[in-house]
């Protein structure tokens, strides 16, 4: 095999598809990328069996051929070359050699054919949105995962499309992150539970430009993201995701309308005097449209009063205030509206046009 | 005590003594920014015994006092806060009560009384250069030190002031790093090991501005450095530092122009190749006004090739290539020399002007 890239093309698709490499594992087959091209175009893949991606870099093929290439030294050597052409070439036992002009490296490559190609999934199950609204989806919600959940149904996103409405919904036992995208094109119904992890990996590929497209397939076991030179083949969550709507159907008896910044502040203010160890919550006191905010700890004791626009009744009220910030910082809006039942119920934030609800459990406080 | 602050006043202030602070003790008056409003003016001082730092603050004194508060909850409290006023009041036992506008955060104080004020220094061999200067010459040398290390005078840099000339140098068991300074102005002859914890805090104070000078007293014990409103005393490591005139005395046999932009791609790529434990050399092979630098190791290969301007014989020598990159990333010259006797003796950096010297001690390898 000998190819020839510009450096440039060659560092954007090696990074793309290193997303999908192993960092640890005990097959060094898993910590490679793979370098086919072995018909009429490169192809570079990355793939740890739960996720993989593949993407086209523009090259010439001098010699035909393949070879998988350890993902960390090659990217790290690519990285570091000057700008200009780059030939990868490999010799008898898949030694590949890297250079540029008089200089070279190199680097033994494995076997090809010990490599796994990512699944052939079925296009079917279409859903078209723009590549910057499924990293908005994505970073939106993500945050409130339990990647490490003994529960796997946590670890994963549910996207479900019906009736023309994407909903992206992600929780752990605090907390629900949701949010609804409106689809008017003709979309086939979808309803499929990403991995995190995946979706993480994903949101850090796609571009930030409402133009560009992403096609997403889903089929049992798959979904397939497809996207300008790249496809993104994730393995899906088996198994049916919680029903979340029953979760959203009390009345509140007290909302609260708010600056989002100002209370941003006062909450991470307040937040210095909580050592994480002893998981004091971050206390609201919500009356005469005001809303006090304060926190006692062997540290100290801050106190803020916030005006708000408020309706229904006085509340005192407590939070985890990370999970609190975590949703308060991805949304947009300025003013946000906050709706209570009572301090054992759940805390709503969502909007009067419906794409956002987050969903945050209360924690039980003393008086003191 | 109650005091009022501009915000960005405050947190300058306590941004500088912070830097005195311990981090983790078993003291916690150690732990603390003493606020000593007691006579005209407020000043704000860190003291963890080695390293002491008072600085004065504008505002205005309502009532006279003074108390010691936790360092680092009261300065990220006051960093959050917004621009505008804030009050620093106590009340009894020395309770401190920070406001601004109807907000607030109570902090327990401890009493002034236990705090460790720093030692007056009498005003004596007075050095005065920019504080551009300064920082200059500490950033330029202080990653030769071994701060661990079980030689204490190895943790220190020598200043040393004479014939007008101030040479400032750091060492460790395999390099030297040397920087002078024409002193033009009278100034007086100094002798003086200055811990390298401190020159690093204290360049981390100084200004990037050439017309900002900065006066440094040096007795036995301590070295007093005195620039805008800030006074900063360091106590001195005690002792004869090492005579490294006799280890520059050596003839060069190879000496080599070469562009040190180059020469540090080079070796920042070839390092790729080496695991921090392997300890594997980069080898330098010079002749024809090549240098060839390579490394060889169980992860691969690398090879380049530098044009460079060669003087003397050949030359194959093998280096740790972390200690060349410290050095050559802190050279402002483009085009630098190496110099160089033997493959068993050290490598000298240096320009003609006598401005730098770089000494690395060459790493055994074998051929293979």
């Amino acid at each position: 095999m000998k190819l020839v890239f510009e450096k440039s093309e060659l560092v954007k698709g090696v990074s793309i598809v290193q997303k999908a490499v192993s960092v640890r594992t005990t097959m060094n087959i898993l910590e490679c990328i793979l370098i086919d091209a072995s018909a009429s175009s490169i192809f570079l893949t990355g793939n740890d069996l739960d996720l993989g991606i593949q993407t086209e870099v523009p090259g010439e093929i001098v010699e035909k051929g393949r070879v998988a290439i350890d993902a960390k030294l090659f990217s790290e050597y690519v990285k570091k070359l000057p700008e200009g052409q780059i030939v990868v070439e490999t010799t008898k036992d898949d030694l590949c050699i890297i250079s540029y002009g008089d200089n070279s490296c190199e680097i033994q490559g494995m076997s090809a054919d010990e490599f796994s190609y990512i699944p052939e999934v079925e296009k079917v199950n279409r859903l078209t949105i723009s590549q910057f609204q499924l990293k908005e989806l994505i970073n939106q919600t993500i945050f409130s995962l339990a990647l490490n959940d003994l529960n796997p149904m946590m670890t994963g996103e549910l996207f479900e499309l019906m009736n023309k409405e994407l909903r992206v919904i992600g929780l752990d036992s605090h907390r629900i992150a949701l949010r609804k995208l409106r689809i008017e094109d003709k979309n086939d119904e979808v309803y499929a539970v990403i991995p995190g992890k995946s979706l993480k990996e994903i949101a850090g590929i796609l571009s930030s430009e409402n133009d560009d497209m992403v096609n997403i397939y889903f089929t049992e076991k798959h979904a397939l993201f497809e996207f300008d030179n790249t496809k993104v083949v994730s393995r899906l969550i088996e198994g049916k995701y919680f029903n979340v709507n029953q979760m959203f159907s009390t009345d509140s008896s007290t909302r609260v309308k708010v600056n989002r910044t100002e209370l941003i502040d006062s909450i991470e203010r307040t937040m210095i005097f909580i050592k994480e160890s002893d998981k004091r919550p971050v206390i609201f006191d919500i009356a005469d449209n005001t809303m006090r905010i304060f926190v006692k700890s062997t540290k100290g004791r801050g106190m803020e009063f916030l005006n708000v626009e408020m309706e229904g009744t006085n509340l005192k009220i407590g939070f985890n205030p990370k999970f609190l910030l975590d949703a308060l910082k991805v949304i947009d809006d300025e003013i946000i509206t906050l709706s209570f039942v009572n301090s054992k119920s759940p805390c709503f934030i969502k909007d009067e046009e419906d794409t956002y609800l987050y969903l945050i459990l209360p924690v039980n406080f003393t008086e003191d």
